[in-house]
């Protein structure tokens, strides 16, 4: 395993302490907790969401904290959920008293440590709601998961309902469009590479030299099958027609798209996967209102990349476009 | 070799169509020539910044490309420099008279064809000046290159420069400033894994599995010595070592970082090497006045990163700090 860390042991504490030192302008570390929270507290009234999830996907979640996004986030050890106590330090750190949205990609570590942390809450007098993200079309009751993963589009949930807590919403409604969000996105991913965990010391699966795992998950998780890698064009013709088929599009739809790197894939590539999207979703008349092609849920070093499409309104629009401003994503601002 | 391409002939093609479906209402490209534009045509009397090189340091340059960088970036195939007539077509398509800076990396194919570039416009009555960028110390004379090569610094360059030139400078100031940048800056890579170029199909050297290649250049060229792979304290600080005995720093100094990585490396590991370069520096009484951490200056698929150190003086780092929209640097719009 090459990487570069001190040991295997300390990888979160010490990117912790990087993402401190990279943005004090913007978040505030707090190692004890592991929480990372925006550098200003909550203004008076303000809904705050709160994300995260094993550490490994970054950006995701720390990179997403900032005006009209996050308030805050709780990484856990690499592919590791983190623990109750540290989801409740977040919600308390960021809380109100207007209520926190939890926002949960569906993992079964996760989804159960973000209920004890939310019943926690409730003891504890704070007012909370989750939303569970399960956008990854390719398999259901997955390794780890019950149902469908959360993947890419919690990038678009997280984004969108953020913006809508920035203009003061309440939180029924903030978790109702977490909700729209999550509803009108799909995603589907391909590995050309396993990654590796830095306590694993090696790669979680072995492909052959000329294969593909076709929808696998952001842990490396088994997808739908393996196959011979074929030209991008055809691969991203098949991951469309998966997400396509579970939530199909008409024309004059509009939608948000994301082409993302697992981490190891150069842009160049991203680009190449984007112009295939593009062109057949303008072969449907489906118009995309708003696109991300980057880095943005990774699974460490894996080579490959997830598409999300998110079918989106007026308002979702809008919202999408609001200003934002953390470490990953910023516009307007 | 596995890539998310079409085929090897068509990925520079791919990527540019790509580009442009992405980024319609910031680039437009020019398909036939090659060279990718701000969507909108620089204002009259705006002194105009051209960059390229050979694809596959992406987001350089294209992601570089809009308001308060570069004007036009043309890129050459994988690893392979622009040709003149594509560094004229992009400094035409820009031209407002006012003068076009050609911002180059110090590779001979890059030079000496900017070079060509430059007479040839110049007989067509355009006004050109050149800045070459060599901020890399690791090795001189290496391979492709005579003198340091150019790599990680040519961001700060195209940022502080673009400013300038977006306040409306004349040519003579936007190229003093552009040279500054560049003698104020030094930077230092390592690799842990060799890229693979898609006309190459294989990986451009062979590292043992616990060896890095210490001082590596952008297209994998060798560097100082290889050496078993360590913590990336240690490493860390041998590179801050060859960074800093070239342009030493004193406390009270303030500079601008940037954390690069190669292409495939994690995030993660971008954030635990931040820490260190930033205890580091902290250490000397040196003030990270702007930072970036993330891949800027790839090396398609190479694991790795480079560390980039710029002195800075009030004036640059109001230019850095000054308004960039750009698909790859955005903030202030």
């Amino acid at each position: 395993m090459k990487k570069l860390i001190n040991e295997p042991g300390t990888v979160l504490d010490d990117a912790l302490a990087g993402i401190a030192a990279a943005h004090p302008d913007l978040l505030a570390v707090d190692t004890v907790h592991r929480v990372i929270t925006r550098a200003a507290a909550p203004g008076p009234g303000k809904v705050t969401l709160v994300s995260g999830g094993g550490s490994g996907h970054e950006p995701l979640h720390g990179g997403f904290v900032g005006t009209g996004m996050l308030d805050a986030a709780c990484p856990g050890e690499v592919f590791t959920s983190p623990v109750p106590g540290q989801m409740l330090a977040a919600a308390k750190a960021v809380d109100t008293g207007a209520g926190t949205l939890f926002v949960v990609k569906n993992y079964t570590g996760d989804v159960l440590n973000f209920e004890m942390a939310a019943e926690l809450a409730a003891e504890d007098g704070l007012l909370v709601a989750s939303v569970l993200v399960d956008d990854d079309v390719a398999v259901r009751d997955s390794t780890w998961t019950a149902g469908r993963r959360g993947t890419g589009g919690t990038v678009f949930v997280e984004k969108i309902a953020g913006a809508l807590a920035e203009r003061g919403a309440p939180l029924a409604e903030v978790a109702d469009v977490a909700g729209r969000v999550n509803a009108a996105t799909r995603s589907f991913a391909v590995a050309l590479t396993a990654c590796t965990a830095p306590a694993a010391g090696k790669p979680g699966f072995a492909l052959p030299e000329d294969e593909i795992e076709v929808g696998v998950g952001i842990h490396g998780e088994p997808g739908r099958r393996r196959e011979k890698l074929r030209p991008a064009r055809e691969i991203v013709a098949d991951m469309m027609a998966a997400v396509l088929a579970d939530r199909p599009l008409t024309a004059g739809d509009d939608v948000l798209v994301m082409v993302n790197g697992l981490g190891g894939t150069p842009l160049l590539e991203l680009y190449v996967v984007y112009r295939e999207v593009a062109a057949l979703l303008a072969g449907r008349g489906v118009r995309i209102a708003g696109n991300l092609v980057g880095n943005y849920v990774t699974s460490l070093d894996m080579a490959g990349a997830s598409i999300s499409v998110c079918k989106v309104t007026d308002d979702l629009l809008a919202l999408w476009r609001a200003p934002v401003h953390t470490a990953a994503l910023r516009w307007g601002v």
